[in-house]
């Protein structure tokens, strides 16, 4: 699968990155708005997976040529540019492509981390909904995933990550990538609209991280 | 310590009763509007718990009794009469008196359960903590349980609790009391201001049992 992490450069897109490339098969694309930064940073991400004694060839683009001829759009990019990031590469998605988004809204204050809900949705995921073409999926998940986790190969995940979508063929799919990820467990927790609960888990395991002291990237599991 | 557990004949009062009778030595009892089903209920969580070999001699009071000289006073009522109810016993409760809000406001419609933000307040722990008088603590925990899976003294836990409060010291009783259940954990999740977040979970367990087959009375675990 054809899989383009726009984005890519940072954030949940490099850990994304490094495990799909380290584990899995799939062909990985790098998507940023800077064709040289996506380029360079796709070589460190196969340096390191080399480095595992993986083999995996990333390649880098901008965001639009990454997205063309995806089957997995992932949307790792900021929340305020979620809608944005679509709009730009909606032109080339195709009908049987699936965006995901793992971006969450949050603020924070002196007493912790909170979820923020965007001004025209009831949460980013549906953000995302909103902006891409009405015959392509979209799937929330990857939202409650420590980036600094994920991106450190040297740490075991054990942690559940929760799928929700209006198709349920395309969460599937999207659920079927994350069990590929050794550590991650996909739990599929219905529609859209149950979005906001789950990017509301991200504040939170910021917040217990901080005031539980042995508790550091926290991930949470459902059982 | 004595546990005062309002609106105890049922929901997650019944689970608190049954485990906290089974396993610690707390003095428990069961408050509610009608003492004579709080007494009659009193007698059948004894009954239970005398059926596996335990010995637990719970009460059954009238709320404002129950409250009087309650260290631990949990509003296991439904989230409408949260306020109502700690107003009802306001006056008998001690400044060292914790009162503990497991409550959580919650919506339906076709897509699952939703987490809904009391009118005047960020959570229906924030209502309780405004409904109690100021010199006693308030403390959110228990929101992520499910009342079933804890009143069913067969079902393993494996489960934690996320506990949030102004004053750390109650935070720390009240999470003391929650590992003393096994299979429980509680853990610290900072100042009350995060509770939304941590009532915003229950919906979504709700939502996982549906959506997730094998999946049914699910609970939350951090690390």
């Amino acid at each position: 699968m054809r899989i383009a992490l726009l984005g890519g450069t940072g954030d949940i897109g490099e850990g994304l990155a490094l495990r799909w490339g380290l584990y899995s098969e799939h062909d990985l694309v790098i998507g940023s708005r800077s064709a040289d930064k996506a380029r360079t940073r796709a070589g460190e991400y196969d340096e390191a997976i080399a480095n595992r004694g993986g083999d995996a060839s990333i390649t880098g683009a901008p965001n639009e040529e990454a997205a063309a001829g995806a089957d997995i759009v992932v949307l790792s990019v900021p929340p305020e540019y979620v809608a944005v990031t679509v709009e730009t590469v909606g032109d080339v998605l195709q009908s049987d492509s699936i965006v995901v988004s793992p971006a969450v809204s949050m603020s924070k204050d002196e007493t912790g981390f909170h979820y923020v809900q965007p001004d025209d949705a009831e949460s980013v995921t549906a953000v995302a909904a909103s902006a891409t073409p009405d015959d392509v999926a979209t799937v929330g998940a990857f939202h409650n995933v420590s980036a600094d986790r994920l991106a450190n190969l040297d740490a075991d995940l054990d942690i559940d990550t929760l799928v929700v979508a209006d198709s349920r063929d395309a969460a599937t799919t999207v659920a079927e990538l994350a069990d590929e990820i050794p550590g991650m467990n996909a739990v599929h927790a219905g529609p859209l609209e149950n979005a906001p609960e789950i990017e509301g888990i991200t504040p939170l395991l910021i917040n217990v991280a901080r005031y539980t002291q042995e508790m550091h990237h926290v991930g949470v599991s459902f059982d």
